[in-house]
């Protein structure tokens, strides 16, 4: 039996950014240690919180006080809960109610909640004045292990999802595991599609230990959840480190996405295939490809669909979308949209085998096509 | 009598900021040369021009023309001109057009037009895809001089103008005075106030050259245009390689800008007040305040209000704007709004005499409320 950790064992994961580091705490009861954690990096003694319809009654109450039993003012808005906030019209919304309530550029803006809440949140305080600072307190095991580490922000518009965002660094992020209670059950599997990502892509030893470890973590290990989380964030933190704004390896975080976004745009991202839903299929999918052009082992590829599937995740696309039935081409249009296109070719990450990812924009139409259709089938 | 420069004696004026240096070109005939200048900075044979309804009828067809004869693949979108374009609608409809056009990382933003275009353009450019290039093209003195040096890119919101946008440099400035032969008088003028701001700020020596030789560069002289370009340009460009995200010194380029921001939202942005007249009034009002408060002679006062009102720049605030008679709160109110804001206290740029201003947050608002009831009243 493992005894509770107490509040002075999180265990904190730096991000190497030089005048842009930070630190990411991750452990229990964090939230009530917030105004100590955040201290260091506060330039007035004023926050404003953003937060969601589904986390505000949970913990935004309790923050604001502990925030205001340590002296400072914490002014807040609520933005609708799920990805349909992540757009224009909540964008100047919630920059208008920062101004409204006379934000300076010394107020740290906090954002409490999941991915949407971080993205939108983190390119509001990059936009605000010019760009002040702001903290993450991802609510999300997916926000815990993957936004809140490497300063993307965005928000989506017609055109496809994070089209339009900056990079704006976090200057300290908090991962209350304590929170991740009242997760569903499906938003924390959302979340560790992500996790066994980086296994996956960079990390054969993490992959063995997720298959070993990965169902305690999912069913009430506060340690084995704890070492998932600060694996994925130290593993996510050398690649940023790397590589801050994409050039090269930070890529390969994208294992799966490129399948992955291109089915959450045609299931219409509302609500019916989670992020971290799509990933996993997404995963499957570009270790499918990388099997069918001789790349990778089949062994491989079935190694990785059966932890996924044994957890839990989803590792087949669905077969209907917001459209109607979902075809190949229908795909892979929404794949010419991607940022990651150069000169017209869309880049891939594929994979040699488990724990080995690399990026290829040399992916024949016929093969992706193949491998969508061969999986619509399925 | 001055022989017409040849294309070949543009100034160029560097603008020093490290891996985020770029030039800025100034001189003639500098619109048709733009492939060739541009080429250096392109990443792909791609650029998307951002013009307003004003410029777009003069310039880029001319434009289009030079950079397709150059096999560039040149697409564009067309904003109504006038600040009203500076806001959320505007920057999201901006967006969407660049993403239908399937503008990808290394796609070059042009922005061809005056403050509005950089602005609006530079802003977008920084957000798409989370961060693509520009270039800019000023097409008036006030752009050359001012918007194009220093990366402050921004939209208005109904809380005040430039209150949302980024940090994000050109990669480079083409100023060609040829086209500044198109601009009204009265645009010609307003850009001049900026000219005299980089004198009454911080160099005499310029202030005095500019009493003999402004009536020339606004009537006509090349030589002299170029030359009052060149000096600001490199006055500004000094002082942002000094302080690129305005922490210190960059906040004396903001002289006469509380009160003439302060004004111009009196006015309501309609085309009544120009930024650049109300820079001038502002700058009247700031050396009023600073013999108010005894730092400076009344005859630097005197002088510098002088020249302004000799080329034909306002001086005097405006007696009635959007809301009716416009009164010392009224303007006081706006400027607590003001992004300088620290700890609730006014930033104001004042002068110990001509050529040399120093940023003050020790302004009594009786002094502040005697100044502007003086200057309403006269």
């Amino acid at each position: 039996m493992t005894a509770p950790s107490s509040p002075e064992t999180a265990t904190v994961v730096r991000v190497p950014l030089g005048a842009r580091s930070y630190d990411i705490h991750v452990g229990r009861n964090l939230l009530a240690r917030a105004p100590a954690l955040m201290t260091p990096v506060l330039s007035q003694k004023r926050v404003f919180i953003v937060t969601d319809s589904n986390v505000a009654p949970l913990y935004l109450a309790p923050l604001t006080q502990a925030l205001t039993d340590a002296g400072l003012r914490a002014d807040h808005a609520i933005v609708p809960a799920g990805e349909a906030s992540k757009d224009f019209g909540h964008l100047a919304k919630l920059l208008d109610a920062m101004l409204a309530a006379k934000c300076e550029r010394g107020t740290m803006i906090v954002a409490l909640g999941g991915g949407v809440i971080g993205d939108l949140a983190g390119f509001a305080a990059s936009v605000l004045l010019r760009g002040v600072d702001f903290v993450q307190i991802p609510t999300t095991l997916l926000s815990q292990v993957d936004s809140s580490v490497g300063g993307k922000t965005g928000i989506n518009t017609a055109a496809g999802k994070n089209l339009v965002g900056s990079f704006h660094q976090p200057r300290l992020v908090i991962a209350d595991t304590d929170v991740l209670a009242t997760l569903p059950r499906r938003e924390l599997l959302a979340g560790y599609a992500e996790v066994a990502k980086y296994g996956l892509l960079g990390d054969a030893g993490f992959w063995a230990w997720l298959e070993q470890n990965g169902a305690a973590a999912l069913n009430g290990s506060h340690e084995a959840l704890r070492e998932a989380i600060v694996v994925s964030c130290n593993a996510k933190a050398k690649v940023v480190a790397a590589d801050e704004k994409e050039g090269g390896i930070r890529a390969l975080l994208n294992l799966g996405h490129t399948f992955g976004h291109a089915l959450e745009a045609e299931m219409g991202y509302g609500g019916d295939l989670l992020h971290g839903e799509a990933v996993a299929i997404g995963m499957a999918l570009a270790f499918d490809l990388s099997v069918r052009l001789g790349l990778c082992p089949a062994a491989d590829a079935a190694r990785a669909r059966a932890h996924l599937k044994a957890v839990g995740l989803p590792v087949d696309p669905p077969r209907t979308g917001a459209r109607g039935a979902i075809t190949a081409a229908m795909l892979t249009a929404h794949m010419s949209q991607d940022k990651k296109m150069k000169d017209g070719a869309v880049a891939f990450v594929l994979a040699r085998r488990i724990g080995d990812a690399f990026m290829s924009r040399d992916v024949s139409a016929a093969a992706l096509d193949a491998t969508l259709t061969a999986a619509l089938a399925s």
